[in-house]
């Protein structure tokens, strides 16, 4: 049992979320990851609401079992303790704004020549090249330039924001992929590579099926609610006590979706194929609601789920953190404090692995600087 | 130049989504992948619309540069040869539902015993564990299930569907992360590993924010539809022509705001700290939008940017694929045909290496069993 990162060490200078979520996912695969902060203040998450006794369950929920050391990179001292730590690291992430590292002394050209076996992993809002490189960047400026908000929402209202930080996210998990591709890679040439994010270019590579529909017809997918855009049914619907999804996503699950609510559709020209559904799809959901209201959601799932049709509840944060499935998989952990008692709840492992430790719980996030002393001693500094 | 997964081949039973957008992502690091399809039908999505000249502009986006081999797993002679690729690949990925792969012979525990080398990469709706592990999924019931659509949406309205399809995307980048870590971990141990990921997982690791208020607060975030649920000012605003986002962070970011826009508010008591101004966002909303109204919003963006506070436009999906920054970054590619003209445009490939080949365009998507008699040469089969 062992997880497969084990003995690799990551030197992390990112904040906020992008970075800090790709450490995270590779500190859950066994990596070790040093978070250098700077001194005083440290990563910016520590701040964020909300706190449960002075610590904020955020910073918390990305950075447990991370290790913290404050570094002053424009100091002498520090930034000799930096460079033994480049020296003894594989990995180095940064979320700097293009050519703040360079400032540094401390850019790609630089750290490649002096330790050729560095891999080095940038996040950045716009990424290292092109005309808008240099521009600041949040999680929502790039949902909202990169095309994700504007085929979320409802029809004819307002474009809104995906509730879950994908502009950050998403980032972090392709830049997650090119260090461990770098780290395979480095097995056979013995070198480090750049890696080079950005989180406009991320939202981009998701929009798959919208970018095939613009391409092709030449006019942008609108927002389709709580629709799928191209296949019917495959939607939300009302039963008596809240809002339920039924997915059928081809002719033979519509034909045991009719069977099943006995909707006597499947001689009707309307409903005949996908693409009369889609037509008709407006239709065709007040159709299955005037038969869905008279029963509570539990009462359908279980009836189209024993149909094999896919269905499933709209479920808010706190349901999906008490779903049967989602505990079966241990995907709460508990994050402990120093006195290894729980502290807080966050996402487990989705990275399910053979023969690979897949815990309970989680080593508490540190404090800041919390980790010199260790540190130093494993660097022969003291 | 040469791509950090050179040599590694890719045997992929998967189809539609989850699957194939994990094996894209190898693919565009340099895994040969081979698709291994039902005779007759092939990947589901070479039916889904839009079509141009008859080949599904979808299918294209996702399965570009791989080849084709149409097997029948329950034929004896396609048995053999689907056995001999299992010899020669590094990797198989399926998306079957679980117990589907055993039935056929070809369970983990019957791999790894034959196959000690091979990596085996599963994506399932549920898992391979626990109560619901058999249940059938699409996206959208992820979506619903795992929390993402309730927090998506505008407060008092249904929760809307986020227009990408994350259920799957996240999904495949977390079987993408787990692959790419278990080829690493074999170059020292020589044994493979199975990773098994759930969409279902996948989408409550994507919460972070959410669950950590839901934990420590008791209460599940309400969607909060073009805003930052607990950063103000962080959310679109309208100008004279159109929404576009203002998304200053911190307080420093809120003091260049109101001195760019002449907002008399910076000795305000309602907005000095970001929790005064979350409190108050909705009249913070107002008077920013009776200054943004008057100008078009790219007045607006040149004259926040110019101050370094984080902006930018909403973009359809058009004009997002014409964008300056993602033209410059290469990331619209041309997927070529068989006599190498571009046929499709689709997203290129965000994760960007230094030493690594970044082509403008793309080798066409396969047709079904197109490769055939090249995998069976090279299997010496013929």
């Amino acid at each position: 049992m062992a997880h497969p990162l084990t003995g690799v060490t990551v030197l992390d200078l990112t904040h906020v979320l992008a970075g800090p979520f790709c450490s995270m996912t590779l500190a859950d695969m066994g990596a070790t990851v040093i978070k250098v902060e700077r001194p005083g203040v440290g990563d910016d998450t520590r701040a964020f609401p909300p706190f449960k006794d002075g610590k904020s369950a955020y910073f918390a929920a990305i950075n447990h079992g991370k290790k913290s050391i404050a570094l002053d990179l424009k100091d002498e001292d520090d930034r000799a303790t930096f460079e033994i730590l480049l020296a003894r690291a594989d990995v180095v992430l940064e979320n700097y704004r293009p050519g703040v590292m360079e400032r540094m002394g401390y850019g790609w050209e630089d750290l490649h020549a002096r330790y050729p076996r560095l891999i080095y992993g940038a996040v950045s809002g716009f990424g290292h090249t092109g005309p808008d490189s240099k521009r600041p960047a949040y999680d929502m400026v790039v949902q909202a330039r990169g095309g994700v908000m504007s085929i979320t929402g409802e029809k004819d209202r307002d474009p809104v924001r995906v509730g879950a930080s994908i502009g950050d996210i998403i980032a972090g998990m392709y830049l997650g992929q090119g260090v461990l591709a770098a780290l395979f890679d480095r097995e056979k040439t013995g070198k480090g590579r750049k890696i080079d994010v950005a989180m406009l270019d991320s939202q981009l590579a998701i929009l798959e099926h919208a970018v095939a529909i613009t391409t092709v017809t030449g006019k942008p997918p609108a927002p389709s609610g709580a629709r799928h855009p191209s296949i019917t049914p495959f939607e939300t619907f009302h039963a008596s006590d809240g809002l339920f999804v039924i997915a059928a996503g081809n002719d033979k699950l519509f034909e045991k979706l009719c069977i099943t609510l006995n909707l006597p559709l499947m001689g009707d020209d309307r409903f005949a194929t996908n693409v009369d559904r889609c037509k008709h799809a407006r239709l065709l959901k007040r159709l299955i609601e005037a038969v869905t209201l008279d029963h509570p959601r539990a009462h359908w799932i279980a009836k189209l789920t024993a149909a094999g049709i896919p269905t499933g509840p709209i479920q808010t944060v706190d349901q999906v953190l008490k779903d049967p499935q989602i505990l079966a998989r241990n995907m709460v952990v508990d994050i402990l404090d120093k006195n290894g008692r729980a502290a807080f709840k966050a996402a487990g492992n989705p990275i399910k692995m053979s023969d690979a430790p897949d815990p309970t719980t989680r080593a508490p996030s540190p404090d800041l600087d919390g980790n010199r002393g260790e540190i130093l001693r494993w660097l022969g500094r003291e």
